[in-house]
């Protein structure tokens, strides 16, 4: 058996599998910090998978998808500024049981989106740890800080838009926690619905194509569909106002949604981790969004309500009544 | 009994307790990202304190110290580049017994490192976990790159220098495992050496007085000085050879070290944890580098050894020899 790499050994060889490359980066992981040179306004978010709270291995995830899931929801808050990629540094907590090889396919997942994303790895922090833990602090960049899109600025007369579709990260979850869910659907779609859950995309084009086209307010959708918009309503102190008949629906979801006697709106509503943008936009801007949302080709755009004098987030059933849920709470009991 | 407060809830009472006040935050927590406007470089590094391995709350630790070294031992790797401390990114995890008591007294000691360093608290994460621990991200700035110091720059000729006294953080950890081991020092001292373990002072005005002095590479000492020595000698491809009769010990470590039958100097090279700095310096600036320290307030400073051809550390003993000393393994055994 190999001998087990020693803490600089084991860091030495993860960041050799990490992109360091950056346009800002003047000297990186290595020292006792990374030195950019940031030109501008930056937007810095941190976020933390834990597993057992966050994530399970039993249930289907890789060391491969923890990593790249840890990079992809941290660079989701930066997509929701509105705000182009650049650094990220990593505290990573190992358990005991956790050899080599897993760390390293960890790594490749993390280099996998932050190739994809042009994300350098600028520094980290190893640690033991009970349990596998990330902790991802991302830096992203705007020429200006009035270019940066905070939850804050939403206004009365804005419509509502959100990118992509929503409830697929929920139906995907629970297909990997009970397989049989699937039976009603398609292998291909199935697969699509758990990489939903495994492999979020942070929606980086979309959210630069938003905040270029006059996004007044935005938001990532992490803890879900109504827990999200009642942050932007709280912050832009207004009321968002969303038609459950126009959130689209991710494919699939319905039936997943059929077979575990779930609802499939309050599942796209309150399930969380889509990791799709939530914007209010003036309404004669709305066309120019949805071109350059084409144009970034990553996701598509649909209107789904608007903002209005008031307060708080309610999400309106074509029968009447409004489905009102509660985001998922970190503190909450644990998966 | 109070209902226990929710994620957004416990979120905002923790925000209340930390500054938030910078001059270049735009944006604070609240956000999905903080907005700051660098001027010039940024530093930034992450570190983690997990418990039961970086602490354990049973050796004494209160939960406001936990909250002061996080931020204290992060904010030492900015001393250790010579920047100015800016903003700090806390992901906590929170175990399942912590209460929100203590969740707010840990609030109160990375407050009042915070206050005491200028360091505006702009973003966190709040997430269970099965141990505390917090990952805490921080940015540093200077007005140009050139003017941080990396652990790359040592050259042969340059003398080397310390910060402090060595050896206390590792002696007051024996007297909090073992208060017996006190016996033979005044209570004074005994308190003194635990706070060294218990709150670290980041040497932030000592590292931005050497930096602006010349000094061409710099270290804080988390690991030990031999460890993080042989980091420097590595990074700078140069030698450096330190004079243990040279190296500043604690007031008490000779006491602790003999009740508990271990090496004095042994612990000053390896105990780690004492984050203090050590610099290399051109020799004709040993005094500018004296004056502006003196000038600091912070604390004092030490000629030790000097930097040569060749490569690796080595601590000459008085009576001939080398002391060689492994550094503090984060990956090694658990306390």
């Amino acid at each position: 058996m190999a001998q087990p790499l020693g803490e600089f050994e084991l860091i030495a060889a993860l960041r050799e599998k990490l992109p360091l490359a950056g346009p800002r980066l003047r000297l990186g992981s290595g020292d006792d910090a990374a030195v950019t040179v940031p030109e501008g306004a930056t937007a810095t978010s941190v976020d933390a998978l834990v597993e057992g709270v966050h994530f399970r291995l039993e249930d289907g995830f890789s060391l491969a998808d923890v990593g790249a899931k840890a990079l992809a929801t941290a660079l989701s808050d930066l997509a929701a500024m509105g705000a182009a990629p650049g650094e990220a540094y990593v505290a990573l907590g190992v358990p005991p049981d956790l050899g080599e090889a897993e760390l390293l396919a960890l790594a490749d997942g993390l280099a996998e989106v932050a190739a994809a994303t042009g994300t350098a790895v600028a520094g980290g922090d190893v640690s033991r740890s009970p349990v596998l833990s990330l902790a991802v602090t991302v830096v992203g960049h705007a020429p200006r800080p009035e270019l940066l899109v905070s939850r804050g600025g939403a206004r009365p007369g804005d419509l509502l838009v959100v990118t992509g579709e929503l409830g697929g990260a929920a139906a995907g979850l629970l297909l990997l926690e009970r397989p049989e869910l699937g039976a009603g659907v398609g292998e291909e779609t199935a697969e699509r619905l758990r990489h939903r859950q495994l492999r979020p995309t942070p929606r980086l084009r979309a959210g630069a194509a938003l905040a270029a086209a006059g996004a007044t307010a935005m938001i990532d959708l992490s803890d879900g569909l109504a827990g999200d918009a009642a942050h932007v309503a709280a912050q832009s102190q207004a009321a968002l106002r969303i038609d459950a008949a126009a959130v689209p629906l991710a494919k699939g979801l319905a039936e997943v949604a059929a077979a575990a006697g779930r609802d499939p709106l309050e599942l796209a509503a309150s399930g969380g981790e889509d990791y799709e943008l939530l914007a209010a936009i003036p309404a004669q801007r709305l066309t120019e969004a949805a071109t350059r949302i084409g144009e970034a080709a990553e996701t598509s755009l649909t209107p789904i309500g608007e903002v209005g004098e008031g307060k708080g987030a309610e999400i309106r059933l074509p029968g009447g009544g409004t489905l009102r849920t509660r985001g998922f709470d970190q503190l909450g009991p644990q998966r």
